[in-house]
């Protein structure tokens, strides 16, 4: 039985991980679970996979959840805030840490995780996005296995593996264009915030739903990749292919290319995660390919959508600082649009001038690195979250 | 250096192999070559790549290369006939031999190379379709490596590697569909000589260029694939891809799909046997995703291409026989074909109808396989060889 934290149980990775987990009560155990405010659904996932420990976000959140669980007779630590998502992160018979807490709150139980010693299955990209040498470093120093929980990482994980990676010619991530790949400028200017929420093939929350639209997420996953596998910049390409079928490829030296295919369902990569090295039943349907449309593919237009672009030279830039901007901006930027504050067009520019303008710091640290994030995201709030014209 | 012995060096497999060695001479030695009647390019070999071993088809052939090499100063041992092959695949220096005999010829040398130990990167479909099961236990045996060289094969080789086998739902073997897959029945029973030698994608021999025409190609590869990779026929399934760029797939038990995709040529799955387990430069240009056509699927027409559905019979039979009779009765269509005796259409007659009536035997050692291999060859010669209508 191998014990899983899962972190963000209630969120739309750790849903399906106990999901997966419902499939194969004879491999897992739930030792930790780790979620925000919906209370109703965390209760019930305590009273149904009995972990040892769970954190809640707020020490409100906690004693709520102590009241509702007071008829239930099994041992429960409740923790909550920063340190009780780092007890969660840490938890004695958690051989494997889900990582599936949303944006930069994901950061530090990730790092605690793997000082620990617990392998990890990563979905919060911002990890990589902002910490991506010291997290490699720590991973690396701890001798855990990093297991990338995105359909496009996982995707690339697969096809390397028993290859070695001074083989690679290069890592082509695809990228379905979000719904708005097919408009023109003048139309993107007038997208709305539903608009930009419905998106063609992937259900996911709010703010990567936005980044698809703005291939801000492709940018990242660009950075993630970076450091994931260790390539250099200029040897990830990113090509759009709207059926979101072929999940990611790599390119060998031969000119051989693997590619990972299959439906759209998050569970793919999550079971990956979850049983590696080997693999189970996901639940999943097999993929018909005379069903299928035809797969395309076509390049990136990097002028309608600059972001792409932006994360490129965030990376050649090679500092630590300019990729913490981006994603802090972006972040900002996004809650504006969501919030209804900002026009869709917006956000890049936000992006792009935060980038000209913010300057950079010596940062190495993660405490360093976390302050420096703040730091861009009251910066960011302070210019564009008053009143637009 | 890893000592070659090249059995077909002046087929398209031999020559493709030799372009690979040329790229890499730190890397490879010739050790053997095998050929057939084109003395001239032998000859021009033997000078370049120095081997210590050359068989020939014939003996009046190796005398005639004895003659031609006068002047050659170098060690060289000349040998001929079907004892010269077997020398050929059982060259002392030799650590990998190539095994690109066309059809039947092929199969005692790859049974000879296995036996004394060598690894063996088989080009020769016939060795699996004749004796899968026989030649796979030898394989097993002696405790070789087999890299299948074909494209469909080696990409399902690749795909596969790092994931055991148990974990396979389906290998999907991608077919081009021939050049006549577009054609209705009535418009098939008219096609020339000419239209069959034309593939849409691959540039290969004259037989498997119309075996490819029939399906019958794919349905060799089929039974190849069942004794290759250890899967029942039923989870091998063919789809007919046009662009040729998705090379075979393999779909794992959590419906993650892997796929090996590159340019139509050779010298990748050629290079990947050579450097297995690593990889090389083939000499292949990259794939331009943005570039190509779309990727289309769709399933074959069995109907239209019975010889696809007459190869899945032949293994569901069990027995050996089945799959003997199914090829050497291909091999003599074809040969009846190409010298313009019998029209197209009649290619499946004759196979299915020698499926039907030509009686199995109790078969099971190699000599037992070849006797049956030539007496289903003269029985299936002495009933349509004469001439037709």
């Amino acid at each position: 039985m191998k014990g899983l934290s899962v972190l963000g149980s209630t969120g739309s990775i750790g849903i399906q991980t106990l999901e997966i987990v419902r499939l194969h009560p004879e491999l897992f155990k739930i030792s930790a679970l780790a979620a925000g405010s919906n209370l109703d659904l965390l209760e019930r996932q305590v009273r149904e996979f009995h972990p040892s420990l769970v954190a809640c976000r707020t020490e409100a959140a906690a004693k709520e959840l102590t009241k509702r669980l007071q008829d239930y007779s099994q041992p429960l630590w409740i923790g909550h805030s920063a340190d009780g998502l780092v007890e969660a992160a840490t938890a004695p018979d958690a051989e494997l840490v889900i990582g599936g807490l949303p944006g930069s709150t994901g950061l530090k139980p990730a790092f605690a995780a793997v000082e620990a010693g617990k392998n990890l299955a990563l979905a919060t990209k911002e990890v990589l996005v902002m910490a991506g040498r010291l997290f490699m470093n720590t991973v690396r120093k701890h001798r855990v296995t990093l297991l990338p929980v995105d359909s496009e990482q996982s995707a690339v994980f697969q096809c390397l593996r028993g290859n070695p990676s001074a083989e690679i010619r290069r890592i082509i991530l695809t990228a379905s264009g979000g719904p708005f790949r097919d408009l023109s400028q003048s139309e993107l200017n007038k997208v709305s915030r539903e608009q930009a929420l419905c998106h063609p093939r992937w259900r996911m929350g709010p703010k990567v739903t936005v980044d698809s639209a703005t291939l801000m997420n492709k940018g990242l996953e660009v950075i993630e990749t970076r450091w994931l596998f260790n390539v250099p910049a200029h040897k990830i390409e990113v090509v759009i292919h709207p059926q979101s079928i072929v999940h990611s490829m790599v390119e060998f030296m031969d000119g051989s290319i693997l590619a990972q295919l299959g439906a759209t369902d998050m569970r793919i990569p999550i079971s990956y995660a979850l049983a590696f090295p080997e693999r189970i039943p996901s639940g999943t349907q097999p993929l018909s390919f005379p069903e299928l449309s035809s797969l395309t593919f076509r390049e990136p237009d990097i002028d309608k959508f600059p972001l792409l672009r932006a994360a490129y030279q965030a990376l050649e830039d090679g500092g630590v600082c300019a990729p913490i901007v981006l994603n802090a901006a972006d972040e900002v930027a996004v809650e504006l649009f969501l919030a209804g504050k900002i026009p869709f067009a917006l956000i890049s520019r936000i992006v792009l001038e935060s980038l000209d303008t913010i300057p950079h710091q010596s940062v190495e640290s993660l405490d360093e690195i976390v302050e420096f994030h703040e730091d861009v995201v009251s910066r960011v709030r302070s210019r564009w979250g008053t009143d637009l014209e």
